[in-house]
């Protein structure tokens, strides 16, 4: 079975992990498709799309708006298995908006780094069919 | 780097993948509890709630009323890294339901099989704040 929680690599993923989420906040779609593994595996389910292939995410993120990223972290777990996957898991708020938003990424050490294999992004539903 | 979609690996992940489906639509608690990793570390975003550690998942099972977990596949795409770790990714709908559901999993081959570590799932949001 992996190792659980190597400081060493936890240190490595959180620093990635923060890397992400200052680049989300202002915008930096450079950072943020680096930080993507660039593979037709990769897949991110957003809060309202769903997008399969690095292609997809990067021309989903060349056309978003910059505007509305801003968001408060309200916890997060990271734990990594083994010395090259993790798991960030984080629980957000966005200003003007009641309603709680999860985001959950499988991270991957790749020969170029710390890489976003899958993603899900959502907001807690209010209990709606 | 760790290898993408060994196929050896990447059988035994959809074995256990499709067994936790089989499980959930029929409500089987004790075999959706097995698959789970028992360990405080576990984390499942659902629909309408946030859960942290594995009995705090173990307790929502207990708690929720079998009727409606009957689902659809729509799509599903499994990958596995290395020879211990593997995401699920897939779509389905519910009857009654024009909402997508997104199911996310992340899996990791422990000394007593493959378990979710961490588990998110969502319904495809309108587009509403």
């Amino acid at each position: 079975m992996p190792e659980i929680n190597r400081p060493d690599v936890l240190a490595e993923v959180r620093s990635a992990f923060e890397r992400y989420e200052t680049a989300l906040v202002s915008n930096d779609v450079a950072v943020l498709d680096e930080l993507f593994w660039n593979s037709p595996h990769t897949l991110r389910y957003g809060a309202t799309e769903n997008l399969y292939g690095y292609d997809a995410i990067r021309a989903f993120r060349a056309n978003r708006p910059a505007a509305g990223l801003e968001r408060t972290i309200r916890r997060v777990v990271i734990t990594s298995y083994g010395d090259a996957m993790a798991t960030a898991n984080m629980e957000f708020v966005r200003g003007g908006s009641q309603r709680i938003g999860r985001q959950s990424q499988t991270w991957m050490k790749t020969d170029a780094g710390w890489r976003v294999v899958a993603a899900h992004v959502s907001l807690l539903d209010a209990g709606a069919k």
